[in-house]
C-alpha cells in the first residue's frame, strides 16, 4: 500500500479505504516475525480497532490525519500501553498520552505501536537495546541508526505513514538518513514534550519521520503548539524566510568527515550541485564553532541531564540498565555544579560566535552522517562509532537550530545517504519546503 | 555641593563649575579618614585630574555626563587601578576599563575611586570585607547593606553623583534602601558585564546608585547597549508600558516579612497608599512562587557559579578568602552536575508559574528589605541576617525582571526604609519613571 499521507487521504476521501480496513491491513502486515527489532510493543488488532472505531462515524475530510497510522518511540506515552524507554525494569503504564500523541489521535491518526530505541534515547546507533539491535530497513546487517531506531524503520518498511521520534543529539536525523526518510527536528519547544521520558530536558525535541517533507509538514501542523504544562514549550517565533537566491553554507573541505567512507563524499557533492540547481549559492563556512559545540555536548556535563532524568532509578537499580548505557550515564558523576556552569558559559560564548554565520547564509547543508556501520562494527567499538555519527548533529539543539534530514541518494551497495538542512529556530516551515524541493531532485523520491 | 547630575550640569553650563574645580573639591572632601570604609582605592588628585584635563577643552554641553563624578564597585575594572573584589590576594591591574566604565568616562564622567564590597560580591550586608565593614551613611553602627556597600555610601555621603554596583541577588538594591538612594537593577544583559569579576555569571547585572530616578536614568542612557564581547549581553527588548491606571501587585499580608521590625510594616503601607495616590490599583498576589524562586537561589547550586568564577584562585589560595565568604563559596562542592540541571528545571517551571501574574499586574511593589541590622548583629549571626535581607530580592534575576529600589521614608531613629518596583525585563524606562514619581511623593525627596 502507498502509505504516504497524501495517498491515504485520497483513498479515504474516495471511499476506497476505511480505518477498519487499514487496521486489518496493518494487523496482517505486522503479524510476522519482527526481525528488524522495530517494536517494543505492537498494538493488537483490538487496540488499533478501538482508535479506528471512533473514526468510522466521522467524515474523512473532517480530520487532517483521518485514519493515518503512526508509530511512537517508546519514550513517549501512549495511554494504557507501557512506556519502557527500552528498559524493561523502568516501565510504567501512563494513564494519559503525551500531549503530542493526544493531538495526533484527536486529528484522526491511529497508533500502531511503541518502537525500539537506544535505551533512554542515549545513542545514535539504535543497537543499544535489550529488545535487540535495530536493524536497517535496507540491509539488516547494518544499524538502523538511533536512538529513534524502530520509529524510522517502521516508516521505511511501510508499517506506518509517519512516526514520532525524539531528537536531543541527532536521534531524529541519523535514523532518517540510514533508512531513506525525511527526519524533521523541529525548533526546540515547538512540539510539547509533556509525557516524554526526558533525556536532556533542556535540549529534548519530539521529532517526525515521514516519507517526504510534505507528510512531515502535515504532521507538524497538528503536532505543534504551545503547551503551558511543559516549561520548555515556546511560543513559535517568526522564522526567517528562504529567499529564492538563498545562500547555503557548506563546511570547509578539511572540516568534512566521512570516516573512511569512499562514496559519501561524492554523494554530498551531488547534493551541493542539486542545491545549486534549486537556485542556491554555496558559501564555504568555518565549521569549527559548530564542531566545538558538538564536542561540548559529547564531552561536557549534559550527560548529567540523563542521570537527573532517571536518578532514583539508576541509584537503586543500576543493574537494570543496558551495560553501555549504564557506563555512559554513570559518567555523569564526574561533573560538578561548577563544571556545569562553566560549560554553560562556554556554550553561551559559542552561541555568540555562531550567530554571525546566519548573516552570511540562509541555511546550512551538511551530511546527516558521514558514514554508516554494520551492527558488528558498532558492537566491536560502541563509543567511537556512536561518536562519529554525531559529528554533524550534536550541535543542533545547543545552538537552538531547526533542521530537516533529507534523503540524498544511495551507495552502490544500496545503503542510503542523507543530508541535513539547518537554520535558526522557527525556520521549520521554510526548511520543510526547501527540504522537499531538494528531495524531489532525486530520481526515486516519493513525491 | 548639590551633587545631583541635573544640578551639576547646570553649574557646568553656567560656567560656575569646571572639572578641575570638581576634582579639587572632591580631593579635599575625600582627604579625611574613611570611617565608613567606603573605599578600597580612592583615586589621587592627579589621577582624577587626568580625567578632568580631557574635559577642559570640551564644551560642557557636548557630553551627557560632563564632569560628573562617579564611584566604581571594586569588582568592575578601571584601567590602571587594581581590581580586588575585596580580596587583596586576588588583585590584578586591568589594562582597560570595563565596557560600562569606558562608556561613562567617554560621556564625561570622572571616576573617584573603587569601592568596598562584600568579598566577591557574596553577601547583602556589606560587612564581609577585609577592608572593614561598610558602615551606614546615616548611622555608622548599622550596616551599609551590600554587596555594593561602598558604592551606595559614596553617593549617600556626596562623594559622587552616582556609582556603579553589581546586582546578582540584591546587591544593587539592599544598599540603596539602607542609604536612602535609588538603586536601579537593569534588565539582565542591558549593561555589558565585560570587565566585571563574575559572581553568578548567568545572573550578574551592573547596577546604578543615584540620588533620584532621573539621575539613574541619565546614567542608564549612557551605560546600556549591546556588547558583542559579552555573551550575556542582550539586545534591549521592547518593554511593557505603564498605563495610567496601572495595577501594582502586593504580596499577601501573611507572605510579608519584616523580621521583627515594628516600624517598617507601616512604612510599607504608606508606600502602598502613595502608589494609590499616583493612580495605581493594588492587587493582592500570591507571593509564594517568588519566594520559592528566591530560596532556589539561596539553597541551590548557583553558589557553584561563584566557585567557577574564582576556581583556580580558591583551589590554590583558599586561605586568602574572608572566612565567611570561603565557607559559603566552598559549599558549592556539595552540588553535582545532576543537581544543577534539576535546579534549572525547577527554575524553568517556576518561571512558567510566575508568568501569568504579569497578566494581572503591571508592576510589583515590595519592601526592598524588611528590616536593617547593626554591624554587631550581623557579626553575631552572619548567615541568617544576610538571608533575611534577600527575602524580597533573590528571585529577581532568576525570573528575568527589571527593578528599581526607591526610598520610602524613615524609621523614628532616622534609618531609611525602601521599596522596590519590579516588572518583566526591559521595563527599565517605565520603572525609572514610576519610581521617580513614587519617590517624589515623599516630602524629603531630592527631586
Amino acid at each position: 500500500m502507498d502509505m504516504r499521507i497524501s495517498a491515504l487521504r485520497l483513498a479515504y476521501l474516495a471511499g476506497d479505504l476505511t480505518p477498519t480496513k487499514m487496521v486489518e491491513y496493518l494487523d496482517d502486515l505486522l503479524s510476522g516475525e519482527d526481525r528488524h527489532h522495530v517494536w517494543i510493543r505492537r498494538l493488537s488488532r483490538d487496540e488499533m480497532m478501538g482508535y479506528a472505531a471512533r473514526l468510522q462515524t466521522l467524515d474523512p475530510g473532517a480530520l487532517p490525519l483521518y485514519g493515518i497510522p503512526f508509530a511512537i518511540k517508546d519514550n513517549i506515552d501512549l495511554a494504557g500501553i507501557p512506556t519502557t524507554a527500552a528498559c524493561p525494569d523502568f516501565a510504567y503504564t501512563p494513564e494519559k498520552s503525551a500531549t503530542v500523541v493526544r493531538k495526533l489521535i484527536e486529528a484522526g491518526a491511529i497508533p500502531v505501536g511503541k518502537t525500539n530505541l537506544d535505551q533512554f534515547a542515549t545513542g545514535l546507533v539504535g543497537a543499544r537495546s535489550p529488545y535487540g539491535p535495530g536493524r536497517n530497513s535496507i540491509d539488516p546487517d547494518y544499524i538502523s541508526g538511533g536512538s529513534s531506531a524502530g520509529s524510522a524503520v517502521a516508516v521505511a518498511l511501510g508499517f506506518a505513514s509517519f512516526s514520532l521520534g525524539t531528537d536531543t543529539a541527532g536521534s531524529g536525523r541519523v535514523p532518517a538518513a540510514f533508512n531513506n526518510l525525511v527526519g524533521h527536528k523541529p525548533s526546540c519547544g515547538l512540539i510539547s514534550t509533556s509525557g516524554v521520558v526526558p533525556a536532556c530536558r533542556t535540549l529534548d525535541c519530539v521529532s517526525i519521520f515521514a516519507r517526504n517533507a510534505a507528510d512531515a509538514g502535515a504532521v507538524l501542523d497538528v503536532a505543534q503548539g504551545f503547551d503551558a504544562d511543559d516549561p520548555y514549550s515556546r511560543q513559535a517565533g517568526s522564522g526567517r524566510s528562504m529567499p529564492s537566491g538563498f545562500r547555503f553554507g557548506v563546511p570547509r573541505e578539511d572540516q568534512l568527515a566521512f570516516f573512511g567512507n569512499t562514496e559519501t563524499p561524492q554523494l554530498f557533492r551531488d547534493a551541493i550541485h542539486r542545491m545549486e540547481g534549486l537556485g542556491g549559492q554555496p558559501v564555504e563556512i568555518d565549521f569549527a564553532p559548530f564542531l566545538e559545540t558538538a564536542r561540548l555536548l559529547y564531552e561536557g556535563p549534559w550527560v548529567a541531564e540523563r542521570y537527573a532524568a532517571i536518578r532514583d532509578f539508576i541509584e537503586t537499580r543500576s543493574e537494570s540498565l543496558f551495560p553501555v548505557t549504564r557506563q555512559i550515564i554513570a559518567g555523569a558523576s564526574r561533573f560538578t555544579a561548577a563544571d556545569t556552569f562553566s560549560a554553560l558559559y562556554r556554550l553561551k560564548a559559542l552561541q555568540r560566535v555562531n550567530e554571525p554565520v546566519w548573516n552570511e547564509i540562509d541555511v546550512l547543508l551538511t551530511p546527516t552522517a558521514g558514514t554508516i556501520y554494520t551492527i558488528a562494527e558498532v558492537e566491536a567499538d560502541p563509543v567511537r562509532t556512536n561518536s562519529n555519527l554525531g559529528y554533524y548533529t550534536n550541535f543542533m539543539n545547543l545552538l537552538d537550530l531547526s533542521a530537516i534530514a533529507v534523503p540524498a541518494g544511495f551507495q552502490r551497495d544500496g545503503l542510503p545517504f542523507g543530508v541535513t538542512l539547518a537554520a535558526p529556530a522557527f525556520c521549520d516551515a521554510a526548511l520543510l519546503q526547501l527540504g522537499g524541493r531538494l528531495h524531489e531532485t532525486l530520481d526515486n523520491a516519493p513525491h
